[in-house]
C-alpha cells in the first residue's frame, strides 16, 4: 500500500510497475489529464488503461524493476544516458536516439548492429558473426549484449548509418512537380473574415456572428462544426484585432469542421507536408500552400530500421515490444526530418496545416499506433484501408494541432497507399495502354492495368536488394559500390562508390552489376556456381564457401576484404526470381504475355539507379524492348505532393486504391512453379530472353 | 540552465514555475503525450502551451515558490493535506476537496467560510463579520487567514454543505417522466453485427468489413467516419469474439462517428446521463437508455460556490485563478454525483455511452473551459450558443471516453439552455395560451410566450433568495427554516424546518413567509419598517438597526439569536422588485398586461418550496387569478431528460433558442422606473395588487 500521488489523503494499492508510485482508483480510471491523472500520463504506457500497474500486495519483490542505474557513453557523439542495470545494449542506444543499423531486428542474426565497448564490460551471448580479431578490438553486437555497469561505448562507422542517396529530391524535382495542380484546394483551408462588431442589438454568440460572416462569404455552414479547442480559444481570438480574423477549415469527406481561429495580424503563411513513409527512407517535402512551391526537403532513415528490415520483422517487433515504440520511431523520424526541412527555410512547423502521408500498410498502421498483427498472418487482413482525416496532433506529428493529415489508402495488406500514389503520379490509370509498374524497394510491388483494370501483386523480393542478408550488402548510403564491371581478362572490378569514397560494402544496384558482369565473364555460370579456378587471385574462401573479392582489405584499410559469397549469390537468384515470377504471373492472370505490354514503369529509391540492361541480363527484369522502359524516381512522394493540393486528386486515390484487384501469390501454385524455373540465369527458359542468351553463348 | 526531463543530453533554460523541471524546446511545442511530453502533461497549467514556463535565465530568484510545507488537518473528517507555506486557507481547503460555503469568493465579505482553528496558528486579516467571542473560541474566516505552520483546523457544524432539499427526484420524477418521450433515439447508438469472416478470397480490412456490414443493416455509410482510437481498437475488437461485435456511432449534426467497437460478449447495458447544471446545485440522472427509466439519481451544491455564489462572481473568479479551476470544479461535482448514483445501482462509469447538460450559459462555459470574460461586459456576448457534439472524454466527464455530450443551447449571456430546457418540458411553445414562464434561482429569467413568439429577459434578482447577503440566509438545506407563521398576538413564529432539526438559518421560500407576515401582521409596514416598539421581546438592535428575532439563542444552542434585520429586509424587497419589475416590462413591451396571461409556470429549486399566496402578498408575483399558477419541479433536469432520448427533442431545443427574442433590461429605463415602484410592500400602485390591499389595510 502506499499514497496516491495526486491524492495525498489516499491508501492505494495500484503501483506504477515502472516507476514505483502508486494511483487510486479515480485517478487511473480518469481520462481527463486535467482532474486526476497528474503523473499517471507521464507513463506512455497506462495512459489509457489500468496496464502496467499491479496490485503491490499481489506483486513479489523481484518482480519490481531494480533501480540499480548505469551510466552509457556513446561515441562520438559523447551521448550520455542514465539506464537501469540489466538493459540491453541496442535499447540503450534507441533510448539514447541513436538508431544504429539491426536488420534482423536484436535477433543477433545479421550482425549489423557492431559496437565497440572501450571502457566498463558487457555481458554477451556467443555470436559467429564476429571475428576473434574483432572480439579482441572489443567489438560486440549490441542486441546480444546486456549492461551491468558503466561503460563507454563507440560506435564504428560502418554501425553508423550514413546519408541515404534519396531520390527524386531538390530543384529538379520541383520543375517536374510543377504545372502537375491546376488549382489548389488545401486539406484546411484559411479564410480571413472581418466579423460585424457586437452591439446591445446584435448579442449573438462570438460563433455564430463567426458562422455568419462565412455564410455571407458562401460557405455551407449547415454542415460545418467546431471543436472543444476552438470554442475555448474563440473568446480571445475574435477579440485581438477587434473581430478581424483569420479561419482555419478542415474538409473532411462529408463535412468541415472549423479547427482554429485567431486574429488576422497573427497570421502566417500556410504550409504543406507531404511525406514518403518508407520501410528503410523517409522523405518529407515542405510545400506553399498558395504557389504550391517545394519551399524545402528532406530524407533520412526511417529509424524503426532498428527493429528489422522488412515489415514482417517490424510486425514481429510491434508484437513485441507494442505498437507504440514503433509509433514513436517513425513520428519522431518525420518530425526531425520537418525540423531539418523548416530551419533551412526559417518557418515554424505551426504553419504546416497540411499533411498528407504515403506509405505501404504496415508503415501506415504503425505510424498511427494501428495494430498490424493480421496483416502477416493469413488470409492478411489490414485494419484500415481508407483512412478518415486525422488530426496532426491526435498522432503527434510535429505541425499546427488541428492540421488535417490524409492518409493515401491502400488497397491491400502487401500492396498499400504508397503505390497508390505511384499511380496518381505516374497518371497511367488514366490512359488505355497497358502499363506495368513495379516500385523495386524493400518489397516488390507489381500493378498491370490501363484506364479499364488495375490488378496488383506483391513479391516477397526479400531484403538483398537493400543489402539485408549480403555479407557486405548495405543500402544506397554513403560508400556503397553502386556501380560495377569487370575486366574481362583480370576480373579485377571498376567501382563507382556513392560520396566517391572509400568503399564500405555494396548496395542493390551494384549487386545487379555485379552478378550480371560475373555471368557476361563467366565468373559465374547459369546455375550461380563459381567457374573460375579456386586458386584465382579474387577468389578466396569465406565460411567454407567460395567468394568473389570485390576490393581488398589492404586498400580500404581494413582487416577484412569486401568479398561477395556464394551464399550472397544464391540470396540475390531467389530475389531477383521472386520478381520476375511476379511480372509473369500477374501478365498471366490477365491472358497476356510481356510482347502485351506496352510501357514498364520502374519507380523506388532503388529503381534510380538501375542498369536496365543488367538487370534484364540477370532476369529481374523481362527482355523486351528496351525503350518501353520508364524510370521514375521516388513516385510515392511525387503523388503524395499531389495529393496535398488537390482535393481532386485526393479523391482520385479512394478511387484507384477502390479499382485495384489484389492477387495473392502465398497460395498460388502456378507462382511457385514460375519461381523456381526462374532461380537460373537470367531463366531456365531460353525463349524469355532472347536477347540475353545471345550474348552469353 | 539545466537539463531536460526527458532529454538528459539537452540543455535548456525553460523552467516550470511550478514544479521546478526543465523541459526542451521540443517538449514544450509537441502535443503528444506519448512523444515528447513525459512530465509536462502533470502539470496543468502548461498542458498545452509554454504558459508557465519561464527562461530560468530571466526568473528573479524570489520569484520561484517556495519549497517548505505546512500539514494542514481538517477536522471532523480528518482530511490531511500537505501545502507550501503562505497558502490562503480557502484554497486549501479547498485542495483537500472539501467545498465550503464561501458566498462572496473570498472577498471576505459575506462571512460564511467561518473555520475554527484548533491547533497552530494563522495569520489573518481584520473582519467585523465576527464577534469577539467567536474570535476567542478560534474562529477565521478562511479566505482571510494565511497559513504558515502546521495547524489543525475545525469545519463547524454551519459551514458544513448539508444535503440540498434537491427537486423532482425519485420514483416521482419516473413516473411524471414516463411517457413524455415515445421513440427513444439515443445520441451514441449500440449496433450489434455479425461481420463476415475473412478469407484469401474477402481480404478487405477491417474496418471496410464492419461499414459493409452496417450498410446491410440499412446505415448511410457514406456520411459515416471514425477515429483514431477506435481504428487502434479495432484490430482486437473485431477479433474478441469472432468478428461478433457491437459498435458504437455517435449521431453528430450531418454526420456520423464510429466511436466504438467492442467484441459483443463484452457489451453491456447502455446508460444515459442528464445533467442540470445549476450555479448553486447540480442534479444528475442516470438512465436506461433501451426503457427509457431513471435508474438513479443525485444532487448535491455545485462545488464552485466556493467561488461566490451568483454568476458575476464565478466568471470574476475565472479571470483570476483561470476558468480550468472553475471548469474543474464543476466536472469533479458532476463526476461525484455520477459516481454516487451509479454505486447505488451497481452499475459501471463506462456504461454511460449518452449525456445532455442543460445549465445557464455562463455555467455552460466554466464547465467547457470557455472563457466567460464577456458574457459580464457590455454588450454581453456568450462564446457559444449552439454547442457541436463533445465527447465526455474531451471534458473529463466521468462516462465512456467517446459518450456525446449534447449541450442545450442558449439564446443569450443571461438567458441559457436550463430555461430551453424547461420550455422543451412545460411545452408551452407548441400551444397558442399565452404563457408567463419564470426560473426563480439564482438568477431569475422570464419568457413570455405561446407557439407563435417567445420574448425573453433576465433580471439580477441578487443572492436574497438562495440566502446570500442575509445575515443568516442560507440555501434550502437540512437545518433551513422553510415554512413560517406569525402568531398575530405575540408574533411569536411556528418554523418548519428541513431535515425537522434545529433551525441553523433562514432560505428563500421561509423569508418570503416571514416577509409576507411580518406585513400582514403589521410588524412591518409597506416601505418595510419596523412598526413595533422597539422594546418588544422578538425585537433587538443589530449593527445599530433593528432586527426581529426568529429563534432565541437559547431555544438552539447558540450564543446568537437567528434574526432578520432591517437591511436583510430591505435586500429581500429590492430582489422581488427586479423580479417583478421584469415580469411588468415584458408584458408590456409584447402590448399586453397581466390580464393577458392564460398560464404562469413556475420552476426552478426555489420555486418547489413557494407559497404563492404569500409570495403574491410581498409583491413577487402578480396579483392575478391562482389558478393560473403552475408549479413545476426542476424542468432543467426534465428536459434534459428529454433530450438525452430523443433527437427530435433535441433538435426542438435548437428551434427554440433560435426562436427566443432577448430583451436587455440593463439599459432600459422603463424597467428602471418599474423596479423602483415595485420597492413597496406589495407596490407603489394598489391596483396592481387588489387582493392583497384588502388584507393589509
Amino acid at each position: 500500500m502506499g499514497k496516491c500521488v495526486n491524492h495525498p489523503d489516499r491508501e492505494t494499492s495500484y503501483i506504477c510497475m515502472k516507476h514505483n508510485y502508486y494511483l487510486c482508483d479515480d485517478c487511473l480510471e480518469c481520462h481527463d489529464p486535467d482532474i486526476y491523472c497528474k503523473f499517471r500520463s507521464s507513463c506512455p504506457i497506462h495512459f489509457i488503461s489500468k496496464k502496467g500497474f499491479e496490485r503491490s500486495d499481489n506483486l513479489p519483490e523481484q518482480n519490481r524493476e531494480s533501480d540499480e542505474k548505469c551510466t552509457v557513453v556513446f561515441k562520438p557523439e559523447d551521448k550520455k544516458i542514465s539506464i537501469v542495470s540489466g538493459t540491453n545494449l541496442l535499447d540503450a542506444a534507441q533510448k539514447a536516439d541513436l538508431y544504429i543499423n539491426a536488420s534482423c531486428n536484436g535477433k543477433g542474426s545479421c550482425g549489423k548492429c557492431r559496437l565497440i565497448i572501450e571502457s566498463g564490460a558487457v555481458k554477451t551471448l556467443k555470436t559467429s558473426l564476429l571475428s576473434t580479431k574483432e572480439k579482441e578490438k572489443g567489438y560486440v553486437l549490441a542486441c546480444q549484449a546486456t549492461i551491468n555497469e558503466d561503460i563507454v561505448v563507440k560506435i564504428p562507422e560502418e554501425t553508423i548509418e550514413k546519408k541515404l542517396k534519396a531520390a527524386g529530391m531538390g530543384e529538379a524535382a520541383t520543375k517536374k512537380l510543377s504545372g502537375l495542380v491546376k488549382k489548389i484546394e488545401p486539406i484546411v483551408e484559411k479564410v480571413k473574415l472581418q466579423l460585424d462588431l457586437p452591439t446591445l442589438d446584435d448579442t449573438v454568440s462570438d460563433l455564430d456572428r463567426l458562422k455568419r460572416a462565412l455564410k455571407k462569404q458562401g460557405y455551407d455552414i449547415s454542415k460545418m462544426s467546431t471543436n472543444i479547442r476552438v470554442m475555448r480559444q474563440l473568446t480571445e481570438a475574435v477579440r485581438g484585432e477587434n473581430f478581424k480574423v483569420a479561419v482555419s477549415i478542415l474538409w473532411k469527406k462529408c463535412s468541415s469542421e472549423i479547427v482554429a481561429v485567431s486574429p488576422l495580424n497573427n497570421t502566417k503563411e500556410s504550409l504543406g507536408l507531404a511525406v514518403d513513409l518508407g520501410t528503410t527512407s523517409i522523405v518529407v517535402y515542405v510545400v506553399d500552400m498558395d504557389s504550391g512551391k517545394i519551399l524545402s526537403a528532406a530524407s533520412g532513415h526511417n529509424s524503426q530500421a532498428a527493429c528489422g528490415d522488412d515489415v514482417i520483422n517490424r510486425i514481429v517487433s510491434s508484437e513485441k515490444d507494442g505498437v507504440k515504440k514503433l509509433k514513436k520511431m517513425a513520428i519522431s523520424t518525420i518530425n526531425n526530418l520537418t525540423k531539418r526541412a523548416l530551419a533551412s527555410i526559417n518557418f515554424n512547423h505551426k504553419q504546416i496545416e497540411n499533411i498528407v502521408v504515403s506509405g505501404n500498410t504496415t508503415m501506415i498502421h504503425l505510424l498511427l499506433g494501428i495494430k498490424a498483427n493480421y496483416i502477416r498472418r493469413e488470409p492478411y487482413i489490414p485494419t484500415v484501408s481508407e483512412f478518415p482525416m486525422i488530426k496532426a496532433g491526435e498522432i503527434g506529428l510535429k505541425a499546427a494541432y488541428y492540421a488535417g493529415v490524409f492518409i493515401m489508402p491502400g488497397p491491400a495488406s502487401y500492396v498499400g497507399g504508397d503505390i497508390v500514389s505511384g499511380i496518381l503520379y505516374t497518371g497511367f490509370h488514366l490512359f488505355e495502354e497497358i502499363t506495368l509498374f513495379i516500385d523495386i524497394g524493400t518489397n516488390g510491388e507489381i500493378v498491370l492495368g490501363n484506364d479499364e483494370f488495375l490488378m496488383t501483386a506483391a513479391c516477397s523480393a526479400g531484403p538483398a536488394f537493400e543489402g539485408g542478408g549480403i555479407r557486405w550488402g548495405m543500402r544506397a548510403e554513403d560508400g556503397a559500390i553502386e556501380k560495377i564491371s569487370l575486366n574481362p581478362e583480370t576480373f579485377e572490378p571498376d567501382c563507382q562508390v556513392i560520396g566517391n569514397s572509400k568503399p564500405r560494402g555494396i548496395c542493390g544496384s551494384g549487386m545487379i552489376d555485379l552478378l550480371s558482369e560475373m555471368l557476361l565473364k563467366k565468373v559465374i555460370g547459369q546455375d550461380g556456381k563459381f567457374r573460375i579456378e579456386t586458386d584465382h587471385p579474387r577468389l578466396t574462401i569465406f565460411n567454407d564457401e567460395p567468394a568473389f573479392i570485390i576490393e581488398y582489405a589492404k586498400n580500404i584499410d581494413s582487416d577484412e576484404d569486401i568479398i561477395f559469397t556464394h551464399s550472397d549469390i544464391k540470396s540475390l537468384v531467389l530475389s531477383k526470381a521472386a520478381v520476375y515470377a511476379g511480372f509473369s504471373i500477374l501478365v498471366e492472370q490477365v491472358g497476356m504475355d510481356f510482347s502485351s505490354i506496352d510501357k514498364m514503369i520502374i519507380t523506388g529509391g532503388f529503381g534510380q539507379f538501375l542498369d536496365i540492361e543488367k538487370a534484364i541480363t540477370i532476369g529481374l527484369l523481362p527482355d523486351i524492348d528496351r525503350d518501353k522502359f520508364q524510370y521514375l524516381g521516388n513516385s510515392s512522394i511525387a503523388g503524395a505532393y499531389m495529393a496535398l493540393l488537390s482535393n481532386t486528386y485526393r479523391q482520385q486515390t479512394i478511387s484507384i486504391s477502390n479499382a485495384m484487384t489484389y492477387i495473392d501469390f502465398s497460395s498460388n501454385n502456378a507462382f511457385m512453379d514460375e519461381f523456381t524455373r526462374a532461380q537460373f540465369l537470367p531463366h531456365t527458359d531460353e525463349n524469355l530472353f532472347p536477347d540475353v542468351f545471345k550474348k552469353i553463348i
